[in-house]
């Protein structure tokens, strides 16, 4: 049933640290969980390597895919441990403040310290404080996003992806009354 | 920075009873947090009548909008109160396994029992097991969805709204390797 909620948006979880022990993920079950400060929350089976390194380091990157990303989505999303880094197309740099490495074809990086983690089912939502970010100003003119310039990935089912149209609408100036 | 991980799917929060007192929020900040059992979260400001109403009566209705319908997005999302209902064109009917009610214009309606609640900085997370849902088969036809057929509302900034491209992605079928 909780199909019914997608497409829900595609993201990137990185976790580790470079030069030690670095994985990425793939992840939809991402939300933000407060606006003041800034919370988002990132929900991972404790079977993934990814749950072992959040755990270890206390932070993680949500870094934001574009659609032509969509090969390394796929391998971060469907295969496991840090081995499917060496198939990936992405280059890990440095983050401003925190030390797991952020992705530097990402649209954005979002830099997370843990706060918080909860087991819910079959999984831990891991809660944490934005402590920085950055971004491609073509994907975020303003820093707003621009969904025709970005190419924001969203996913369907299992391997079944979408991205948006550039038509926007704007609910304030929609015709009636 | 969460405006990052932007643009993001736009649902509508329903709480309380039908005949007693009923409301309806526009949200963004929700997701799934597991698989097995089937569990969802949504992010709540304590400011909202919605979260006196999640708070009281313990069960919410996630239901999820079409592009037809971002003139009730809007005024869910911009009124406070129940007596913003009145204004929206929308049919408040029964659900099946909560005795919160479902939007019968909406895409879908995943019926929840709240098992958790905590607060991240500004927002009250409920945490809600999904008991039951009901759908549209046009918008999810065998229960999958399909952007071409549902007009699924994502929510750029402030008055500003997408729906999704048509064309579906292949992850598996994409050309190189």
């Amino acid at each position: 049933m909780y199909r019914l909620l997608y497409p829900m948006r595609t993201y990137l979880i990185v976790s580790g640290r470079l030069g030690e022990e670095v994985n990425i993920m793939a992840a939809d079950w991402v939300t933000v969980l407060s606006f003041r400060p800034e919370i988002v929350g990132v929900a991972v089976s404790p079977r993934r390597y990814t749950h072992r390194l959040i755990e270890k380091y206390g932070e993680f990157v949500v870094a934001v895919p574009s659609v032509g990303m969509l090969k390394d989505v796929w391998i971060a999303g469907t295969e496991s441990g840090p081995q499917k880094l060496g198939k990936m197309r992405i280059t890990l740099v440095k983050s401003t403040r925190v030390l797991t490495p952020s992705i530097k074809e990402a649209l954005a990086n979002i830099e997370c310290k843990v706060v918080d983690k909860r087991t819910y089912g079959d999984h831990t939502l891991f809660v944490g404080e934005v402590v920085s970010a950055t971004h491609d100003p073509r994907a975020y003119p303003n820093g707003e996003p621009a969904p025709s310039a970005a190419g924001f990935l969203a996913h369907v089912s299992w391997s079944r992806f979408v991205t948006f149209r550039d038509e926007i609408i704007d609910a304030e100036h929609e015709g009636g009354e």
